[in-house]
């Protein structure tokens, strides 16, 4: 059998090619950012694509080559897009470090990718200072600003300036052509126990997600769009919003490090933003602001909100008082990061708005380039019934089939093919439909039955009282685990233990609702905004319940 | 120089997971078809992909191997549709021909192609009964229609039942993977002089075509669309929408060959059709249709348009008498077809509704994977300034870079990089709209200065006594050529040469006014429904022109 072979040109997915594009098609269309200093800088794809071509000459000059790790301390503006796009165009390998990290992750985490240099902004400065010395792989310091901003002196010796690393070049630079499996950017994702470790996505892996997140029923983004990711490009590559949006010719905003309510309320209404993306706890920010000072929203029309799961409650809110369709979506940094988003199909159009609403609530659908499946603790296929639930696995071509530098496979076979295990448990529902309904290791047993803490958490947030809430297991000697509640009050409020669990009432199978309640002040978070479960059942292991 | 490799799956773009996609995703979603037979058949994705599956088996027990050809020559219609995955899906060529060429051109195609299967529908077995013994390449006829519907007697010997040949197969059969560079299809393209040439198109190209074409600034296609492609599938694989509506989870609707004004806007209304493709002149019968009978659309809201330049007058039409999103594109067999569609960025929706009609009125903007240039008389680049115009010329992963069988290569270096010559002469403005002036063969010089025979036509359509217009040059002593137009009058309406004339003042530059007009009862069409400008050029080659 000799097969045929197409006749068709036989172009490598490139990054770089995103960025011509949208230089090429889109010349004018602005960039804005607000930056560290405060202030806004303006400018547009062809500024951003010759910018980025003198990036490259300037890292080549430093001493870099291919596949060499650049790293970025950044937040999200027009200097972190030019090196995403610069370093990882120039077959460099752009690598975002999470600043919430504790220092010493920040160090270990740059160790591990044997980074060669490493662009912060002003922000870190302090920060870096101090971790130099542990960064021993970093060549080249270079700060990522102007001349007037640099500090007098620095702990850092040699500290470069951005600006004028980048003025100094001509940009007479062509982008080069190479294999689109090559590394362009890596990303760690930090576990919950042992050393973080680092997603590498491929040329190809980030174009391809750029193309599915762009569609309809993903992020729907066209040169319409002004688009304020308020998703840090340092945490999964803000969700692909900045090779998505060239890919498109949107419009971009950038946040810089002004990611409260209000910073964020106006610069959605003063640049007109009509998409965003971001995790739950940044839209508290936004609608706390909102409602204390009764504003509205005047162009922001829908949103995708990840990372972890968006309380029902939330999406109500911003859909009917602020008229912002919410998005819901689920990823993982293993996933570049995009899975599932939740959006109708012609069917559910004529569903009551209440039904439509508990779809929606879902985690949704696979993007084509993605698939899912659950299997029981047997490691066989669960049916997609919407009740079945099991540990969710994927595949497809922006799914990691390994970590950086580590060589052991993380895949696991299921029906003859290779998966990827997420840690998520959740249902499948005849349409596709994903539902997370805990993390393997969060999930609550009792009796033999599971309860999904994550129904708990839900309800638990609709309450006008309760600004977080989490769900653990607790031991328990007749039921092995019974559901704990651990709540922060809404500042100002009242809310009795015997309050929260009334509120459980007719919302959710008695068997389920918790057995008792804490209030703290504070739940302890990962980097990137989840609740630290494993930290929460080190704090409550010995918490007595009522009648035990 | 060692570069790092991306730790991402490496999963092959193939044809076959659309299909599969749709069938784990949107199992339950409809297809429906208008048959051959007048009735309606409506079965799911789910069985689609079954089907094909079987479609593959029945190919294989035919003694079909990797690379072999199998001919289609059909309407849109499922039976149609499964072919499509289940020959290209099984690493068979699925070439499609158009039954509207002329059978000495089929014949020629198919035995060019060296076809070895040739699937039919009923509608086209007289033809083939006729052609048979000219299809020396062709082992196994195969009309597609299941056993009631089988003629007594044919005279092609061991003619097969398309349905019997599928139902006889189980359907265990697990889709193969293979290089994704492999040919799935062929579709040929019939030049004005010389034989027609088969563009050879890749799975990969397949996919990345159908990523493209479902985005917002493209088709815009989603899970909650229903979609009914005019466009047929024997021309350039009905402008892709059978690969992008699995894809996203689209509801098909294929009209079959019931494509009158009439049958199409009862197929709309009927199916609750929300978006369409077709070139001009099927609008023009739903459009008539609709007028006649005072008739809306409830539930279309775009339709793209393409294949030759949608008048001016049509867009307004369907926009402001019937609803109808006009999203105008312009591809071709070469580029698998999409290469621009006609979008609003943001900036313009600040624009008086008449300068945003003007720009909805070019051909657009390249969709990501797809660059163009325009070169003038030298091979160089000219400016992006809506006002330059040249050879248009394209490049990208959907583009071919070779015919079928031919060694010699289409691509024509400029600024250093291959890329496709259209055969279309336009202009490109700031924004990277694109208009198409005209056809290098077809456009006017009037001494020294070029004419857009286009300009000339959509203003004729835009008078509401021309039912069909083309505008050609014609010899002329002084200014080497000055345009001609060919005038087909609406029935019933009267139109004078006077009158047609004086509708131009105002509407172009003096100069570029018609030199004459002449009436006729029909316009020559090729088979694909581009006016035959070389037809008329050599039918008007004697013309006198007044005052000549």
């Amino acid at each position: 059998m000799s097969s045929l072979m197409g006749r068709m040109m036989r172009m490598p997915m490139l990054i770089s090619s995103l960025l011509v594009h949208a230089a090429r098609h889109s010349a004018d269309t602005e960039i804005v950012s607000k930056r560290v200093e405060g202030d806004l800088h303006r400018y547009t794809y062809r500024d951003a694509e010759l910018r980025a071509r003198k990036v490259a000459q300037a890292l080549a000059r430093l001493g870099c080559e291919a596949g060499d790790r650049v790293a970025t301390l950044a937040w999200n503006g027009y200097r972190h897009f030019e090196i995403y796009f610069g370093a990882s165009g120039s077959q460099l390998v752009c690598h975002t470090i999470n600043p919430r990290l504790f220092p010493e992750q920040i160090a270990w985490i740059a160790g591990d990718a044997a980074d060669k240099v490493l662009c912060f902004d002003l922000t870190f400065l302090p920060l870096i200072e101090k971790l130099a010395p542990s960064l021993p792989s970093i060549e080249h310091f270079v700060l990522m600003t102007d001349r007037a901003h640099m500090p007098e002196s620095s702990k850092i010796a040699g500290l470069l300036c951005y600006e004028e690393l980048v003025e100094a070049e001509n940009g007479h630079y062509a982008w080069p052509e190479f294999d689109e499996n090559t590394a362009s950017s890596i990303c760690y994702t930090s576990g919950t126990t042992g050393h973080p470790k680092g997603a590498v996505y491929s040329h190809r892996s980030s174009v391809l997600h750029a193309y599915a997140a762009a569609l309809p029923d993903a992020m729907c983004l066209s040169s319409a769009d002004s688009v304020l990711p308020v998703v840090p490009m340092f945490h999964v590559n803000a969700w692909g919003v900045p090779y998505s949006a060239p890919l498109v010719g949107a419009r971009l905003v950038f946040p810089g490090p002004h990611l409260d309510g209000k910073s964020l309320h106006e610069l959605f209404e003063q640049e007109q933003v009509t998409f965003s993306a971001g995790v739950p706890t940044v839209w508290l920010g936004v609608i706390n602001h909102m409602k204390n000072h009764g504003l509205k929203l005047s162009t922001l029309r829908r949103t995708v909100i990840g990372g972890s799961a968006c309380p029902p409650a939330m999406m109500r809110t911003l859909e009917d008082d602020f008229g912002v369709e919410v998005i819901h979506a689920w990823g993982m940094t293993e996933l570049s990061p995009l899975g599932t988003l939740s959006k109708l199909k012609t069917k559910h159009k004529a569903l009551p708005v209440e039904a439509q609403r508990r779809l929606l609530e879902k985690q949704g659908r696979s993007i084509y380039g993605i698939d899912m499946c659950i299997v029981g603790a047997d490691g066989k296929s669960l049916p997609w019934d919407g009740r079945s639930s099991g540990d969710l696995l994927v595949r497809g071509g922006w799914v990691i089939d390994g970590y950086f530098g580590r060589d052991e496979s993380p895949l696991q076979e299921v029906d003859g093919q290779l998966w990827f295990p997420t840690g998520d448990v959740a249902t499948i529902d005849a349409d596709g439909f994903m539902q997370i309904t805990d993390r393997s290791k969060d999930v609550i047993k009792s009796g033999g039955e599971w309860i999904s803490s994550i129904d708990l958490e839900n309800i638990a947030m609709a309450h006008p009282a309760v600004l977080e809430a989490a769900a653990i297991g607790c031991h328990h000697p007749k039921w092995d685990e019974r559901p704990l509640l651990v709540v922060v009050r809404r500042p100002g409020k009242e809310l009795t233990r015997e309050e929260m669990l009334a509120f459980y009432e007719g919302r959710i199978a008695k068997w389920q609702i918790p057995d008792d309640v804490v209030f703290v002040d504070e739940i302890p978070h990962t980097a990137t905004g989840k609740m630290l479960k494993l930290k929460l059942r080190e704090q409550f292991k010995d918490h007595r319940l009522p009648g035990v």
